[in-house]
């Protein structure tokens, strides 16, 4: 199958927190209300841009391994260093493969950003090629932290994933329906949404995806060992677990530590559990994004 | 051949220009200077966002088309009019294409924008889909009007192409070096340039371009009827084309009445020549983006 394997995964290691607590400091909310509501306990917060942290997340992941077939660089960011250059041609700079030739370039489908940069890559990439797929964010550069719908839920993150053209299985979905009115941010204004909106569209977007994808490979979730869905809040992954009458552990969750961080969620999710020794060769996910745009959409892989 | 068909064009129509002797009131410079290194002789500058260009740009190329098969919208850009949503989903809302199917997305690749995103949609593509692909820049939204060094250059533009896939030719070559000292824009900063060395890139980066594709097509500048540079700066095209010893008229120039639009300057080119005629069935022609990244490449194409 036209398909791409999962080479090595590293994230930005970012020690700063802002953990509930702290924000019952700043906003009027209550770690209680956060918890139950988001299932989030703390977010990283980065003083550095979005391309230093996409940098250091592709180190990690490209230690040891060979990138001499290495032929692109996505970063699905929304919140990138630079109008340009882009964050991407930073990280193939601070690689040093300048001059190994290459496309790089930055894709902007906020927190879809994964999902799509991973089936453009499949696209894009040739028989023994390589390439690095990387989601970084910035948020805290758009978060307001006096609006407490938005500053409780995200966080900073980066993490990049070194991919290879494979015969393994690719099923893929990806949509979108234009909206500025339920999630938006003005280039130069802070990130805002209607909660319960994004709810709403979040638990029908979701199964839309994961059974698209399930439909392509005549499969159920019987079949599928983890799904691993962009990491926005617990009720809403909760809600979809249900909804499947599934048990919570086949979908992955870490937004308690990280909050939503957007194109950067399934990628970190990925490197953590590849880290935790979660992953193993042959195993069935789905991966599913969904946000920004709005935009949404899943992809059943082996890894 | 696994390539793709341009079936329609449209561009935005902005009215406010702004001209060389309307710069020598705003900065130290003048006409002649200006004439004599650039070649420019007016900029289009708009009020309205990229987003807003985009979506006129696309609704002229999309205008008594069947868009039933439509299944990708990218729009290329650095200047978003928002951090989310994309431009491209804004442009499905505006031709009533939400709840159809499709991948909508920007990239950034700064002024090598629409060849790259024309080769991400050429891969993407399946039998009979088509796509939108658009070039959309308010660069005046980060142009420094006291910089002599800049303002004169750029200008403000939008323009799409309806493309299909289809057996055409279909020949591209896309690659980039991390650089940001060349060519820079921090996310809310001016857009800042050494124009020597952007010279001396561009001088190389095309004649390299052109080469990989008519080595790839195993062509002759002879074969081709139009190549279509990003319109940066006269002085680049001429040296390129003198080079080659080739005459002039093969190297589309428009650049006279619009500065350098970044991603939008070759699909706006594109929309001028097939406005005037030029542009015949079977016609080969090599289009060549270079810019931010750095970043550069061609795609030798059958109208």
């Amino acid at each position: 199958m036209n398909g791409i394997e999962i080479v090595s995964t590293g994230y930005a290691k970012i020690e700063k927190t802002l953990d509930n607590q702290q924000l019952e400091q700043m906003v009027e909310t209550s770690n209680e209300w956060i918890v139950s509501r988001t299932g989030i306990l703390k977010r990283h917060l980065s003083d550095k841009s979005s391309a230093f942290l996409a940098i250091e997340a592709a180190k990690k992941a490209t230690q040891n391994q060979d990138l001499s077939q290495l032929a692109l660089i996505i970063v699905a960011t929304m919140t990138p260093e630079n109008n340009t250059p882009s964050n991407a041609c930073l990280v193939q700079k601070a690689l040093g493969l300048n001059h190994q030739s290459m496309m790089c370039f930055d894709i902007n489908v906020a927190c879809s950003g994964y999902v799509y940069a991973l089936k453009v890559a499949q696209s894009l990439l040739e028989e023994n090629q390589y390439g690095l797929v990387i989601g970084s964010e910035q948020l805290s550069s758009i978060v307001d932290y006096q609006d407490r719908n938005t500053c409780i839920l995200f966080g900073d993150g980066a993490a990049a994933t070194l991919i290879k053209k494979s015969q393994k299985l690719f099923f893929s979905y990806l949509d979108s329906d234009g909206n500025e009115e339920v999630l938006f941010s003005k280039r130069n204004d802070y990130l805002k949404m209607k909660g319960q909106d994004v709810f709403k569209f979040a638990i029908k977007a979701i199964p839309l995806s994961i059974d698209h994808v399930l439909n392509q490979a005549k499969m159920t979730l019987n079949d599928i060992d983890y799904v691993i869905c962009h990491q926005a809040n617990e009720r809403i992954i909760k809600h979809v677990y249900k909804k499947y009458q599934c048990s919570s552990e086949k979908f992955y969750m870490n937004l308690q530590e990280y909050g939503n961080t957007s194109a950067a969620s399934i990628p970190l999710a990925l490197a953590k559990m590849n880290e935790q020794g979660l992953l193993q060769k042959g195993m069935k996910i789905i991966l599913v994004g969904f946000g920004g745009g709005l935009t949404w959409g899943a992809i059943l892989m082996e890894w």
